[in-house]
């Protein structure tokens, strides 16, 4: 069995974003991304992607020596092996911390858990080459055969503020008119019939108003709203009674784990976060104290696809809903994802991806959603093949744009209003 | 890849058990096991072993066909194949909750569970040998060359009471003399370092005094004993006490939750269960209350190994230990524990194992224990071959014994003592 890791290579990349609007700021015109390929001495390749910042490509260019020489099939040591060779830069840390709100509190081991994600995807996309399986065989096979994914809808200009920046041809979306009509061509394009609405832009009786227009629009269609802890407990409990039956849920609305057991106790709205539960030290609190009712999972902060799985474990022991969180992303992860997500029996709501948003891709035949769905592949790996001279392309504007290697959204809102400081105290 | 399910064959056996005693009774002679295989279409065969009363051979039976025709890698839809082809007879329900006290409460999901297990082990045996893999490695790794485990000390009367029953040569240990006695041989033959005592056979007193004589001839040696629920709070607690730095843990010492928590709360002992958390449904209370600090998982119990991989994920998120319970078993389930128990980073006591009180086995190569543990293998699969001459002479023994077929430690005792009815309150 070809197992044995010959090389590694990792490419941190930039993708071009549109200006999406959220509390921290604006997204930029590029995000950092980092592909990590493993390749064994048979010269079959696998893939993983994960989050691109100055931070994880350190730890990776650390990590890849040390899992160069081991088998794909010792994922399980990787933490070990991190955590052990791969340090982190502790102004990085901070400066992480800042940058990356939507990523909740970072601490070392969970900066290395986003590294070591991209390998253990990787290894198993390698093993699963090897072994003839689809990754989700790997995991103890599929008990699905697509998984569903919600219309991202986000606020967001027409264009940059940055002159020479990629455009894209969705138009602005300031208001309910405008968030309605781009989810009309998000169920057009790709059959999305569950929608999240990306909040802490405007004042929430606004947003309030979009998501009741969405639910006059699509009847029955599961909505939600995530401002990312943009409010106080107050204004959250009132959104929360004012949308009553029409939410699915409501996700992070105030920040931290105090606020959001007391938002869940006055109203009784599922609460949903990628925010206060994003490491395994802060699932004891978040869920004895009942502050969360639905865990967003992302296999990128957990440190891969058999840590997503025992998430959902946690959470199913708990009571707790399972679904999925995205930042921007490409197909790479949405492979990952989908093969994951195809596990896990009671992931109960649809995930979210930010895939539909980006025009990059560095696989040769980028996913298509249809009826809001991904079917699971039973292809052997991840089932995508890395298109090389879209990674070239992307990574040689990573070379040449040192100012976008971070992602920093108050950054770009700074271009538009000099005064710009979303954090400390919620918004609204 | 050779993963498809040709057949599945289901066989029960009875093996051996030496006159053993424990607060329900004494092992009967014969304790029923119950070995699954399956069968690839290239005729690739994969074991397992599980608990064999005569509900889980009926389960069993109805599971068999609705597996044949499936994949090996398809472990994770066993839960719902089995919830809706295989019944559980609802006497055989209430028999089972009444002889296997040592085995939790019963529901039928969890009688399911545990004849799941089997047929998932036998699933990863046999997709480890297609793809030339150890089960580890399809559980993501191994990351421990070998599984410590303790030696298991028992109560025993020199032979059973029953005429013709086999006998053996470890004579009659019902003090400390011969407790400590049988210690030694333990570490002699097997290199234990770690010991558990059976307790709930004896008043408090005289098996707190058995442990004194091990921790004095032993010194440095964790040391556990598990009265299997037999003691009130009020006695717990001043066993607890007692053997305050003595014990590295104390094991069920009183039935159910809250008053496991009752004891932990006020001694501050750790204590473990195989009794209290048995299911997933019973994790919440026990962990939210602190009842216990060390969870026993049993792969036949919870479902399997990655329903135990995934147990231990959910310990650890709540800072509760995880180490493993062990019925009567044979090497197939060694093999099993072993393999997954080394993939579990944060097993932090040795395992417990009956293994070394059968004479009978069902594979060619049984395994041995030295400086108490079991090497990892890395050959394909479980790493074990099944002999068919023994298989065959156990299941005749199973053909030829129908009073055998159920556990029942009570009846045993009641050859010896005729009012012998431990169940009802704590018996001390
Ligand atoms: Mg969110
Ligand atoms: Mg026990």
């Amino acid at each position: 069995m070809d197992t044995k890791i010959a090389d590694v290579r990792v490419t941190p990349i930039l993708i071009a974003d549109p200006a999406l609007l959220n509390v921290q700021g604006v997204h930029q015109p590029y995000t950092p991304r980092l592909i990590v390929e493993v390749v064994t001495e048979g010269g079959l390749v696998g893939v993983g992607e994960t989050l691109g910042d100055s931070t994880y490509v350190n730890i990776a260019r650390q990590l890849s020596p040390i899992v160069r020489g081991r088998s794909t099939t010792e994922s399980n040591l990787l933490p070990a092996l991190a955590a052990a060779g791969a340090d982190v830069d502790v102004d990085a840390l901070s400066s992480a911390t800042d940058t990356a709100g939507f990523r909740g509190a970072q601490t070392e081991d969970k900066l290395r858990l986003s590294v070591i994600s991209a390998f253990e995807v990787a290894m198993f996309d390698a093993l699963g080459k090897a072994t003839g399986l689809p990754v989700h065989a790997l995991l103890g096979g599929k008990v699905r055969d697509s998984v569903e994914y919600s219309g991202y809808l986000f606020y967001k200009w027409a264009e940059h503020p940055q002159a020479g920046a990629p455009g894209d041809d969705w138009g602005a979306a300031l208001d309910p008119a405008g968030i309605v009509e781009q989810a009309r061509r998000f169920r057009r394009d790709c059959g999305f019939t569950s929608f999240k609405l990306k909040g802490g832009v405007f004042p929430p009786d606004e947003e309030a108003a979009a998501v009741r227009a969405l639910a006059e629009e699509f009847p029955g269609s599961p909505l939600r709203l995530d401002p990312n802890g943009g409010w106080t407990v107050h204004t959250s409990v009132a959104v929360a009674r004012e949308l009553d039956g029409v939410l699915e849920y409501l996700e992070d609305p105030t920040n931290g784990t105090p606020g959001m057991a007391e938002v869940a106790a006055a109203t009784g709205m599922p609460l949903a976060t990628n925010m206060c539960v994003t490491r395994v030290d802060e699932i004891q609190e978040a869920f004895t104290r009942g502050a969360v009712q639905v865990v967003l999972s992302d296999h990128h902060f957990w440190g891969g696809l058999q840590r997503t799985r025992e998430l959902a474990a946690i959470c199913g022991a708990f009571g707790v809903g399972v679904s999925m969180h995205s930042n921007t992303h490409l197909g790479i992860s949405l492979a990952a994802m989908t093969q994951v997500a195809a596990t896990i029996p009671h992931i109960g709501y649809a995930c979210d991806s930010h895939r539909p948003w980006q025009t990059d891709d560095v696989i040769t035949a980028p996913h298509r959603f249809t009826d809001g769905r991904i079917e699971v592949t039973d292809v052997p790996g991840l089932g995508v093949e890395l298109d090389r001279d879209q990674l070239a392309r992307l990574h040689e504007r990573w070379e040449r744009m040192p100012d976008m290697r971070d992602r920093d959204d108050e950054k770009g809102m700074r271009l538009v209003d000099p005064d710009w400081r979303p954090h400390g105290s919620p918004r609204w």
